[in-house]
């Protein structure tokens, strides 16, 4: 399977960000917000700018059960690596997988309806201790560009409670507003039709589109629609990405 | 049993507000901590001022759930009874009784360390429908006065998605830097001694210092430090208001 963090980098640092201005929400009160959580919640924030490849991280009191030190950050990545390193290696793939998806389902929703849904994920912390500490991940897209990219992601990071009632969910997105669950680790959505993916699967084995339509008996024309319909569902231009993209979230 | 909402608007009202300024955090910077909670958690916040007893509500998407008119709200009240009212009787007295205790605990935290805490509960929803919806309730103190008072509440309120892995405890007060349960509905935490709730046991049948000296064999003076350690615990002057107090939040 191909590294999936390599493709959310093409995918996310990928996207057009023209210089104009006129976001869903200001870098300045992305930030506040991100400081916020990580005071109120005592968790730690990380706020992302896909455009500026940088993030911004606040640190909470949870911190310090992770071992991380405590001093208020801008990094030239996009990704935490600091914190990403103390999380189990599989957790970490699942949260990667999630987020691709949750890119690809994002970019087909219009710009004000993107915070309405987020990743919920949870996540086993490695330590040498022996002792199992896990943490409730959510990640969120707070601010879309102009051009409908998605420019800033928020991820929040809290301690649960090891008592009843306290919990998270392996691995979701949930859509707030309503309270539905769009896809989870172990059911992801059904992004394309039966058709989609019949054809997807021919597309994989490296067939043509005149190949296709004959194994299918469909006209070329109907092949080339679907290939389309894909390509689009996927935020893809090209079969070997859209190759790559359904690899990663076993889509197929 | 006491009303305990009657218990709780004496003591969160007949604090000390004194007119100087430099509180932990301004009624402005509350206000727009609320209304983000409200946005990006789609959920409802109720800021409630103890000083001037109002309370302003933000609306998220769940009041559509509640069938609750989602405007911005300002009201002359520090309780939020349009949306407490479709709140279960039970729940809402296990809610008030926490509060209660969450106040006594809170009187004794300096300032800077209050908004660690926090109750957290889980509300079910009066509905005709007979479809029991669940909430997840949380309260903070976010800002005190310069007297040390209790003067900014903020309450949240969420859905709770019928989906493994979402749910919240039945009602306790967290600290969310340590992860540790400070007291639950299940198991208050030891406010008192055992001593000291002998003796308190002693006041509430109405029995005088001098008889509670005789009874346990103590010097006056030993029962009267008692007796003040007790209304210092309870954060109260007089011994009707310690009973009151002791037999709302069930201590003894």
């Amino acid at each position: 399977m191909e590294h999936i963090r390599e493709l959310l980098d093409i995918k996310l640092l990928g996207q057009s960000f023209n210089p104009s201005s006129g976001h869903t929400l200001s870098l300045e009160n992305a930030k506040v917000i991100a400081q916020l959580y990580s005071k109120f919640e005592n968790g730690i924030s990380v706020l992302s700018d896909m455009k500026t490849r940088k993030s911004y991280i606040y640190y909470g009191a949870v911190a310090d059960v992770l071992g991380l030190t405590r001093r208020q950050n801008e990094i030239n990545s996009i990704w935490e690596d600091e914190l990403l390193d103390v999380i189990h290696t599989d957790d970490l793939q699942k949260k990667y997988r999630l987020e691709l998806l949750y890119f690809q389902l994002l970019n087909t929703i219009a710009v004000n309806d993107r915070s309405d849904y987020e990743i919920i994920t949870k996540l086993r912390i490695q330590r040498s201790e022996g002792i199992t500490q896990f943490l409730k991940h959510r990640l969120l897209y707070i601010s879309s560009s102009p051009d409908n990219s998605i420019w800033l992601a928020l991820c929040l990071y809290n301690l649960i409670p090891d008592y009843p009632g306290f919990d998270a969910p392996d691995g979701l997105i949930l859509n707030t507003r309503t309270g539905r669950i769009l896809g989870s680790e172990e059911k992801f959505p059904e992004i394309l039709s039966s058709r989609e993916k019949e054809i997807m699967q021919l597309i994989r084995q490296g067939k043509r589109s005149k190949e296709i339509a004959e194994k299918l008996t469909l006209s070329i024309n109907t092949v080339n629609r679907h290939r389309q319909n894909i390509f689009q569902k996927l935020n893809v231009s090209n079969a070997i990405e859209a190759c790559r993209v359904v690899e990663a979230i076993e889509l197929l």
